[in-house]
């Protein structure tokens, strides 16, 4: 059986894995960055669990082609995500770690469910 | 040899057909489509050739699943895109017609190139 | 802290997540589906933690559009993958319910690491 | 108005555009390249106008992550696409060009509509 703790965070698991597909390749820019950042944080917070969802993409890839502009790369990705199943949380967080967009639990935890207090 | 008629008319329907495959899918709601259209406007527009891009999202078909969402669709989009090359103009439009996303001319036109005035 | 169980559920998040959103909206038909089948499990087993991954696209609701085909929707889903984290499995589902693609936990276990057998 | 020629050249447009913005990202390798190649050749053959489409992936740029794959990205592609409305034919390119994967179109014919031969 699979408890609240699994759940929690297989649904980060699943936003991360998402938004990561879903967005990977816009067309970018430093001008433009604010609002695809904003854009993806009000779609994650539409799904399932999701608490809160920061999403930061770094300027400083963002080289410009020949045109002008860049393109969203998994390496832009700092992503801060927390989920919620009944009473346990989990924090998980996408970023860059030794050149990978690594994906990673940051932690879980259960809060009292203490109805007398 | 194709000229600038030929390379508007072609950028735009890169622009189109790039714009749908791109953002195809994103979780969508009523609240987070203004943001949304905004991001697509600000990604499409740093794209070569690229003169104008209005995006609406049809508001009508983002019925809410079990969860309170919904999912960005291509009969969701009115799209209209001014391309340019050279003194060349091609306006071209993404919207539904008979049950299909339809990506299509609506016209082209070049401009004077008259130094002396 | 987390172990091997959180971290197999995690990984399996993460991939059923990222096949969805990066395939949603390619252009499919009966004809083509099995090479699209082929492509996503081939391109997910590639991923970290994936033990094994089987994905069916439901021929049935690849309905013709005015131009003779489809568009691959989260409905067609049927996709199942295991990850494996030390000696822990995870093997979770992506298939409609309700009218919903969910994603789900079909369960957890691990395997005995006896090193003297 | 807008003829053969023009629509011949903006359905190359769209697919291009299309195929770029569907496939990017994907977890591939050398050993999974061919299954993709197929895969997305299947799919735009599908759509309206298309007479011929191959695609190729350079594997000389699917170097390893520390997990072992690669991801699919724009300077990977050399596709080439014909489409065809009415008499007259286009062949476009996409393929890497000083930096950028660049879409040109190589050139337009019209064929004889001679039915007495």
């Amino acid at each position: 059986m699979t408890g609240d703790r699994e759940q929690a965070v297989f649904e980060a698991g699943i936003k991360l894995g998402a938004l990561y597909h879903q967005w990977v390749g816009t067309p970018i820019s430093r001008a433009s960055a604010a609002s695809v950042e904003s854009a993806i944080e009000k779609a994650v917070i539409l799904q399932p669990c999701v608490e809160e969802i920061t999403v930061r993409l770094d300027r400083n890839l963002m080289t410009e082609n020949r045109f002008g502009y860049s393109e969203l790369s998994g390496m832009m990705f700092d992503a801060e995500i927390i989920t919620r199943v009944g009473f346990t949380y989990c924090r998980a967080h996408l970023a860059p770690e030794k050149g990978y967009p690594l994906m990673k639990i940051v932690e879980c935890h259960e809060v009292q469910n203490n109805p007398h207090n």
